[in-house]
């Protein structure tokens, strides 16, 4: 169910390499990659599942509420990572030429679906 | 110098807050923040600097290139890094319902004024 979700959103932005649900403590629950070169997204969702940890904890120390959405652009890779609860968050990586604002559109479209059925 | 630039941008974004040069260290170069209230540009940009190294780490372990931008959206605040060099980078603190887009656009535009002045 998850991964239906994961696939249609990555087929529809063109440049959509990847993506996953994926549990903050590291632990994905399910991923979907398209067969382009590139990291391997559960080595990437990983390494967010880190990042995007002490992120949140940054924002809680500066008490600006809660994390919502958190962008990453390096040159050969854009990860775009929407929160969905304190334990899960879906991150979605494309190529950095792909159109981000159609991506972040379909990850703000589905997160309720996938909340609804975690 | 800089802070010319940073207020420049700010007072330009409606619902801009707060705009920031900082080391990766955590110190900063230059600030500028609007009379609201809201967290201390400082202690955010601390913050920035020690999220977004470990960011730039899993860049690299992930060998995606190197980081060029990271957004972070809260329910209270919305902040855009660029990342000027190695050691530089710049960030602009604005509020939610900001127009993102046009904040980006900006910080785009000052980011080679500054690096050529760093």
């Amino acid at each position: 169910m998850f991964r239906e979700n994961l696939q249609k959103m990555i087929d529809r932005v063109d440049g959509g390499v990847a993506g996953i649900l994926m549990g903050f403590d590291g632990i994905s629950v399910e991923s979907y990659a398209r067969a382009t070169a590139g990291p391997d997204i559960q080595t990437v969702g990983m390494e967010l599942a880190h990042v995007i940890s002490q992120v949140r904890r940054a924002a809680q120390a500066l008490e600006v509420g809660g994390l919502r959405e958190v962008v990453v652009r390096a040159d050969n890779l854009v990860v775009l990572v929407h929160v969905l609860s304190n334990d899960y968050f879906v991150a979605c990586a494309i190529r950095p030429e792909a159109n981000a604002g159609k991506a972040r559109y379909l990850l703000r479209l589905m997160a309720p679906q996938i909340q609804s059925e975690l």
